[in-house]
């Protein structure tokens, strides 16, 4: 009879952080999607109208890792009108090589906070100038300071600013970040304000129409856009691509859909077939990143299956290793 | 803090059997699929060739059911070699209004089971002779008791035939079959002998070469091809398709992929933009069914998220009531 590990989320957080371990972990995910026989499906996307509810499923299976995920993400924008957190979440690892459920992972999306912070660290120090000091994070919510956080990791950063169309919530995660991270962190509703002096510039929103301006961004800056991951969601100005000496996405499969590309594409920016570099190649060297401190350089990120399979591979090693969670046999 | 039901195989066993309980439940599911608004995205494959393995994911939103099943069947097909099934599965439940996990139902397969020869029965029940008596069966399996089964739920069927290559499995399948609906099973190799005198064949093989030819079949015979549910699968005969009076299927935007049609497309008997009525068009009245004792019907069932949502709820509120498995806050 199957023995499958139910794993809480009280569970994951005690093995899990955003830490190097994590941005390793995805790291070498992006890598294996550049160099390995990756199997990566079109997300399957679910839409619940009625109730203003999307699920999208995500899954890859990664050659040389024991299991594969299938990462199940609603996002139910009414919930909060409940007291319910707008967006959710559930992990299945399955092993790879018989298919048999291992591990279920009721994270109510933490690991997909994680993986997805982890991927703006993995872009950063693929990407922005090591000597990269100042950071600019657009939006406010849990993934503002995760991300910031994620670019303390990989680069020095010592000072940094929070954007948001709300100074309330700006200075509240201004503060929060602040306080962690240990450094200073102001708040600003201007975005060219915030994106001045910015060495790396995060967006984190869900914006339908960008929130980052092309002209407000200098030579040398590093992008990373990591809010869109739907067809309706843009943040940055479509002309930021045409500007930048260097764009790189996720998985071109995705950004052509899902990603801030779709709308350089819809512009006439981009070419409907133009190729792109992917981070995986980046990080694996056969394609170029930065070259010069002069450059600048845009990251796209709409979250893959391989970092799905990738931090729930880790996660259940460690919770192996912790005895962590309940067996069930079924 | 949310609460979430893990129920086992066991604990679904219980409650949930193949009887009319589990035929009406599918059979409104494509009830809805014709007349309500219901969202069924395509499925989400992942073929891991490495290990000859497949993943689908289902799911479909229902306008009325509370929940909606994200269904994941992996099949090994190298299991058998390590003592292991080839098939399993697992279904994840969430509420339609909130997009929260609400129950995690490891079944192995067994609700898929279920809802499968339960479409069988759905078939027969709308397209085959009310007089139909003899039943043949192509294939050995646990899907050809079942179906054989659900066919003695919805007509008065007082004899089978059950066909298989091996022999001893055809056997073996009858005599369990004979004992289990108290009626006579017999067994050949013979294909064209075992649809003699059928009065509904179900196929139930997964079969890359046809099992059933058109030639076979003869007028006022009602069959249910339910093995296919992948591009390279083809059990009945395409000219079958061509000869038949009525074609039907359980969605026609995945049999023109995935199932009998596709192949009948393939072969010009049956062009690309043909359209078919679908399974709960019948159902629902809004396409027409048999109308002769002459007629020669096909029902092609690739198999859908909407049974697995409607099974799901079915068997989420029977655990309910029967305060079956486990509660784990997460």
């Amino acid at each position: 009879m199957p023995q499958i590990r139910i794993l809480t989320e009280s569970d994951l957080r005690k093995v899990i952080d955003l830490d190097m371990d994590a941005i390793t972990c995805v790291e070498n995910a992006f890598h294996a999607l550049a160099t390995r026989d990756v199997r990566m499906p079109p997300i399957l996307r679910l839409d619940i109208d009625e109730y203003n509810g999307e699920v999208d499923v995500k899954t890859a299976y990664v050659p040389g890792l024991d299991g594969f995920a299938i990462k199940i993400s609603p996002g139910f924008f009414d919930n909060p009108k409940l007291g319910l957190p707008s967006v959710n979440g559930m992990m299945n690892l399955f092993s790879s090589k018989t298919g048999m459920l291992e591990a279920v992972l009721l994270d109510n999306g933490y690991l997909t906070d994680i993986r997805t912070a982890a991927a703006g660290g993995v872009a950063a120090k693929h990407l922005a100038r090591p000597d990269a000091r100042h950071a600019a994070i657009f939006g406010a919510g849990v993934q503002a300071r995760l991300q910031l956080r994620a670019l303390t990791l990989v680069r020095d950063i010592t000072s940094a600013t929070i954007w948001a169309r709300d100074i309330a919530k700006a200075e509240a995660c201004a503060k929060a970040a602040s306080r962690e991270l240990g450094i200073p962190v102001t708040a600003t509703t201007d975005g060219k304000e915030a994106a001045s002096g910015a060495d790396i510039i995060v967006t984190t929103t869900p914006a339908r129409e960008p929130v980052l301006m092309a002209d407000w961004v200098a030579a040398g800056t590093h992008v990373t856009a990591m809010g869109s991951d739907a067809e309706h969601k843009n943040e940055i100005d479509p002309a930021l691509i045409g500007k930048a000496d260097l764009y790189v996405c996720d998985s071109q499969a995705q950004t052509r859909i899902l990603g801030e590309l779709h709308h350089a594409i819809d512009a006439g920016i981009v070419g409907t077939d133009d190729t792109f570099p992917e981070l995986g190649q980046v990080i694996a060297k056969s394609a170029a990143g930065r070259t010069s401190a002069r450059q600048m350089t845009v990251c796209d990120l709409t979250g893959t299956g391989v970092q799905d399979t990738a931090i729930a591979t880790l996660a259940r090693e460690r919770c192996d290793a912790a005895n962590a969670g309940v067996e069930i046999s079924s």
